[in-house]
């Protein structure tokens, strides 16, 4: 691609052209280097236009009804004049499994919505890449106008932190059961949420649901309030239904409200920022330290040594690293 | 220190021998480069001999009770024939700041057992530093034949996931208040406990320990079981009054029984091992980078243009990588 068709690209992108923002999008995932330089240029060349859209983070285990609410919270977003893109983090979210991929019973109507964008995340790369290409996405997607983003991620592994390190707003999906509401829950996940959405609450289940709702909100109140102000809620839904939904809506306007007016809101992505180009950096260093080959093949016989009581950790490390540094030279 | 007086310093403390236990730590503790050398070799002859205790760290906020519970717990540990080693993490635990330091109204009938070594912890150095200087002490101390370690830490800061990567049970202590017990604790130290200790349960204060030990197992309950067959118990005690001390006594025995039984003992020892390992390679890492004056310069006029949004974290990261390796060559 010339300079001439990058700026092109651009100007289409950002009055809001949906197939230049899937090309730019395929642009930000190649794995080639010519179109990783040129990538970087366009996101250059977007982020003046970008970052005026809310972010939001929404996960839940396989089951909890995502795609069912994202497809309910996406429509009410464009009646309420917005347009919306849609992303996801793990190649297993639902988005990557239904609607995207040829089974219309997912997102169906949202698939069709005008102002809706839709795009599953690319598969085949470690988290920190995903999670690069997916905040480069994020830009992206505001650049060409779009105003609310939503994040998919399934409630298992390492894609939460990432996830909630790119969102201004943390949704995490439930369901009401009984007893153990709690369990497949990774730890840690429940003190990133802004909110928790118990999904389902429809016929029968609308008693376990605010069963469940009580439950969560005395184990929110364990926690210390955050530092901007806010105190996690519990609402509870029904994505199917469509109940519930304009709630949430509100409840994220009144986020947005409360942590722009004591200016939580852009410190919480300054910290982002910065919090990304450590976590790059720190994942460079290592990367080149444990791929050095000496690394590789010492690390081994000092880690059976270890074992055998033979050398402590502090040993090892000061070996290893002093080798390495010999082998710079 | 000569070879031979090192040997003998070993020998020495083998044995048993208390003052040659203080010298050995004081050693550990130098930064004189020449100490850290005899350090190595000492830690490396002592290291066939350790790894035979019970490590026991104990965590809670000031004014909990954390030296009283020490004294009652540490001799009724010796009534049952062991001895016993105390440490702190932190330069702002209660053994630097009572009995140690002058002030004997701490752990003052501790400080006259025969069977109990207590040691302050190093101050005037960053926690990585502490932390290496106390897992050192501790193999020390087991070298010296010390069958129960108590690690004290206070309950703020980074210092409990140190002491919780360097013991086998980690005790939390807790006060019984009226409403908010959960306050005050940073968020993670419950997630990491073996157990909750509500001490103060005394008086008038008996019945709001079991409401404090009744919700503190609810809490406790939202989190899954480990991975060790252990699920974390909250008990009571009164450290003062000396009541419910042989309760805990003998959980930690049950602990001690169940996880050598099915070996996660071991298992977590060395994944202690391996973790402080990768910690401290990591540090090493990360501190020869941003110390680089290069780097520090760069680095902040590159946090402006990020702010201004003029740069993404992934090109910053880009740049600041490659002139490092390049400053290299």
């Amino acid at each position: 691609m010339s300079i001439l068709q990058l700026d092109e690209l651009v100007s289409k992108l950002v009055s809001g052209n949906m197939p230049a923002l899937s090309k730019a999008i395929t642009l930000v995932e190649s794995h080639l280097p010519k179109h990783q330089e040129q990538a970087v240029q366009l996101i250059k060349q977007c982020l003046p236009y970008a970052g005026k859209s809310i972010r939001i983070g929404i996960t839940g285990v396989p089951g909890v009804g995502k795609s069912t609410f994202i497809e309910a919270f996406g429509n009410l977003a464009t009646q309420q004049g917005k347009k919306v893109a849609v992303l996801a983090v793990d190649p297993s979210s639902s988005i990557n499994r239904g609607s995207i991929l040829g089974d219309k019973t997912r997102m169906e109507t949202l698939v069709q919505n005008a102002n809706v964008y839709i795009r599953p995340s690319a598969s085949g790369d470690h988290l920190g890449g995903v999670a690069k290409k997916t905040r480069e996405s994020i830009v992206l997607c505001e650049a060409a106008g779009f105003e609310v983003i939503l994040i998919e991620t399934v409630g298992v592994g390492q894609s939460e932190t990432a996830v909630h390190s790119m969102v201004d707003f943390f949704l995490l999906l439930q369901l009401a059961g009984a007893g153990d509401e709690l369990q497949g829950i990774k730890r840690g996940i429940m003190e990133m949420c802004d909110a928790i959405i118990i999904n389902k609450a429809d016929g029968e289940n609308v008693k376990w649901a605010q069963i469940a709702k009580q439950n969560y909100e005395n184990a929110l109140h364990l926690y210390t309030e955050k530092n901007n102000n806010w105190q996690p809620k519990v609402l509870t839904c029904s994505a199917i239904e469509n109940t519930g939904i304009t709630d949430i809506w509100n409840m994220i306007q009144d986020y947005v409200s409360i942590t722009k007016s004591n200016l939580s809101f852009d410190d919480k992505r300054n910290n982002q920022e910065e919090y990304w180009l450590y976590e790059t950096l720190n994942q460079a260093l290592k990367d080149q330290f444990y791929q050095n080959e000496y690394v590789q093949k010492e690390l081994k016989i000092q880690l059976d040594r270890m074992r055998q009581k033979k050398t402590t950790p502090y040993e090892v490390a000061s070996l290893l690293f002093s080798k390495m540094l010999d082998s710079q030279k």
